[in-house]
């Protein structure tokens, strides 16, 4: 299947539709829930990773991680800047 | 809305069920085509992220990039080694 429908879908009506987006998506879906949750450490470093290819401050990217039983699901979200 | 049905509809017939799963996906999409496809390099050095928290071989990486039209989308799907 195709992700593309998918991702575009919820910013249909964004005003940022013209705008360059990065959107990453982590899915970390655990059955043993013993070892650590390294989401949010890999969220930073992922984010400062994304910062050497493209010039972003912190206001434009928005985070959202949602848990639901063994699955967490962290959204990055970044509105790349006009060049 | 929540991405947990998404992620999961694709593996449930998959034997790697039972085991730890984690999947990114990035997604770029570009209104100016004139920048440099960075989405190559990002994957190197996500996977390198990875690796610092948890222990995997390049062989439990399955990577797959699609382009359609301004957008591209990066797959990154790693089954976790049990503890």
């Amino acid at each position: 299947m195709s992700w593309f429908g998918l991702f575009g879908s919820e910013k249909k009506s964004s005003a940022s539709q013209a705008k360059e987006r990065l959107q990453i998506l982590i899915s970390h879906e655990r059955h043993n829930r013993s070892g650590p949750d390294f989401l949010p450490e890999l969220q930073r470093e992922i984010l400062q990773v994304v910062k050497k290819y493209v010039s972003i401050s912190d206001d434009q990217v928005s985070i959202r991680l949602d848990r639901q039983g063994d699955s967490s699901i962290l959204e990055l979200n970044v509105i790349l800047p006009e060049n």
